[in-house]
């Protein structure tokens, strides 16, 4: 019987969302309220597309949380752990955002759009009930809202030419999670350089949504010379990157020390921001488990991991793969997850439980070494 | 073309889900991060078990907030501005939870498990983050967590005799959202008198979810005899019922007094309750519109609404249907929405786009005066 996603008020559709139901969503989630295209029925065309070509994915549900007024950046800095003093207007900047007791809540790229005007590009949670208590409950003067603002992402190496096709050669000056306001056929933009992949992208933030089939539409024109097809996250890219997924790989406890985020986090400021108590005990003491790529023995795995797999030495519990795939680029099956510390800069051969069968497994240091060359997406 | 739901590490599956599966779930959401069964292939049948007989849901998409500690009662006061004077163990109660402007951000049922120990069960966000906010900025002594708590509904006029025969007598005494702790072949359950209908019935906390397969089957055994069988909230129910569903019926500035909760909120009391100066404020000025039903003229709608429906006078926005569907029983086409508070008691024929075309309407109290005779639930 076929398991069907129900369309209804309460999920929010994309303002990509008949674009990409024309372009043939196959599967979808919700995130951030939002329907959420994550599969168009081909997974290998759509990594091949990723790491060989071009892939639009309609990213709206990167909801942006503003915050606007003579206090914006002073709440953001108390938002985050990460030191702040060298921000620029134009310039993104990833930052973990931790709760008092250190657990990382979300982990958005910060778009300082104006000396009083921040957005927050958020993954799957309220963060907007977050920023907001924080900001009442401290008395700053700022607005807080959602703004009409949808991310359209274009990622993969033939990226930046479709990018300078369609907006010009500065696309080439824009750093990395550098952003530009712009206007494309009168439609009102800001073009990043970003993107949930380790392929090289841009996102183009649409902040009217009433043009969303357009916008939609103009990057497929001008994509198709390159060869650009619909496309979402990729799980096996995003395993092989060794990119975060909020929720699947963290928990009510995970802490940015386990996720090797040490450099983003700066405990002397001189700052009360929140967590900074909790995690300077949690540095005190050193992080108990520590994020790592394992490596799985045995047939390649068919399809991704439904659930986590539990990773055991000897029987006891030691760990988890929350993210597991075959990997066509490097002929090996592997996975994403927290390992306890001491494993995990050890040869020490682990067990995973994995839906197909027990594996032997090996823990690496993240990113995967995958070889850059083009292969073809195939198993 | 199909349109699947994904099934993936990143939503988490209830202790249902199973039973669920084998019981033939046709149409999923997500909800707090959960998959939610949210209709078995055959509303009628499903929505004629409601009102008829009885029907068994899994809503272990209602989260709990679990908040314990010597503050545990302080921090559940400021966080609604219902009055909790004579709240008591054991007895359950709707807690509107408003932001510091007056926002309704959430609309659980409280559960006082015991004096220093409080349960929110929650519509679908984060409360928990804001729970966490409000209670660390306010340096509260109380610890906030999501147990491992996952109701099952039994739902409709038949349900009181199905939980007797499992429970015994003593379901007869609870009162409207009382609840009580209790053990049912070595498993340990709360049971209360509530659920997300009209129809009468009850909600089973399992309180360890390796049991979920156990206590269905359980449910499903007890109520053969009085033709249990599978259900969700009801959408053609809810609407007749005037139920309100947050973030479907609700915005980012919807107020508890546009909503009609005035009997729950309390501005005298003597406490800093979180939003107190902006509901005093909306409440000297009135709201600007308010929660009715909506009668709908012509052909009955085949299938609820997909999205919000806009209401005109002339050619005005004057107020939205956020949920319309036939209703059987009534044999009319209703709805449910805010309406500008100048036609919430008007005769005025108002008008209506549905995705069926424009109809006229007419403005209702609520909840519908449905009949309580036994019909067929069909067109």
């Amino acid at each position: 019987m076929p398991q069907n996603i129900a369309f209804g008020p309460r999920i929010r559709k994309s303002p990509f969302f008949d674009a990409t139901q024309s372009a043939g969503v196959s599967h979808y989630s919700i995130y951030n309220k939002m329907y959420f295209p994550v599969s168009y029925g081909d997974p290998l065309a759509e990594y091949d597309r990723l790491v060989n070509g071009v892939a639009m994915w309609d990213v709206a549900v990167e909801r942006q949380v503003k915050i606007k007024g003579p206090n914006a950046l002073d709440l953001v800095r108390v938002l985050t752990p990460r030191n702040l003093d060298k921000i620029t207007i134009g310039q993104g900047r990833y930052v973990p955002i931790c709760d008092h007791r250190g657990t990382l809540i979300n982990d958005p790229v910060l778009l300082p759009i104006s000396q009083d005007e921040y957005w927050l590009s958020i993954a799957d949670n309220d963060l907007i009930l977050w920023a907001r208590a924080i900001a009442y409950e401290r008395k700053m003067l700022v607005d807080i809202s959602e703004p009409d603002v949808s991310p359209l992402a274009v990622q993969g190496p033939k990226a930046k030419q479709v990018m300078i096709d369609m907006f010009g050669d500065w696309i080439e000056e824009l750093k990395y999670f550098g952003f530009r306001y712009t206007i494309y056929n009168g439609i009102e933009l800001f073009v990043s350089r970003s993107g949930w992949s380790k392929q090289g992208g841009y996102e183009i933030y649409l902040t009217d949504s009433r043009w969303g089939q357009h916008l939609w539409d103009a990057v497929a024109l001008a994509g198709a010379v390159h060869g650009i097809g619909p496309g979402a996250p990729n799980y096996i890219e995003r395993i092989e990157s060794g990119l975060l997924s909020l929720g699947a790989d963290t928990d009510d406890d995970t802490n940015p020390f386990e996720l090797c985020m040490d450099k983003m986090i700066d405990l002397d400021q001189d700052l009360d921001f929140v967590g900074k108590e909790a995690l300077k005990r949690i540095h005190s003491i050193g992080p108990a488990r520590l994020w790592r790529g394992y490596v799985m023995d045995g047939e390649p795995f068919v399809g991704p991991n439904v659930q986590r797999w539990p990773v055991t030495v000897s029987g006891m519990p030691v760990g988890h793969v929350s993210a597991g795939a075959y990997s066509p680029r490097l002929k090996k099956n592997i996975g994403l997850g927290l390992v306890s510390s001491h494993y995990a800069d050890s040869d020490a051969l682990l067990v995973v439980e994995t839906e197909h069968g027990e594996r032997t497994a090996q823990v690496t240091r993240l990113p995967f070494d995958v070889p850059k060359a083009k292969v073809q997406a195939t198993q």
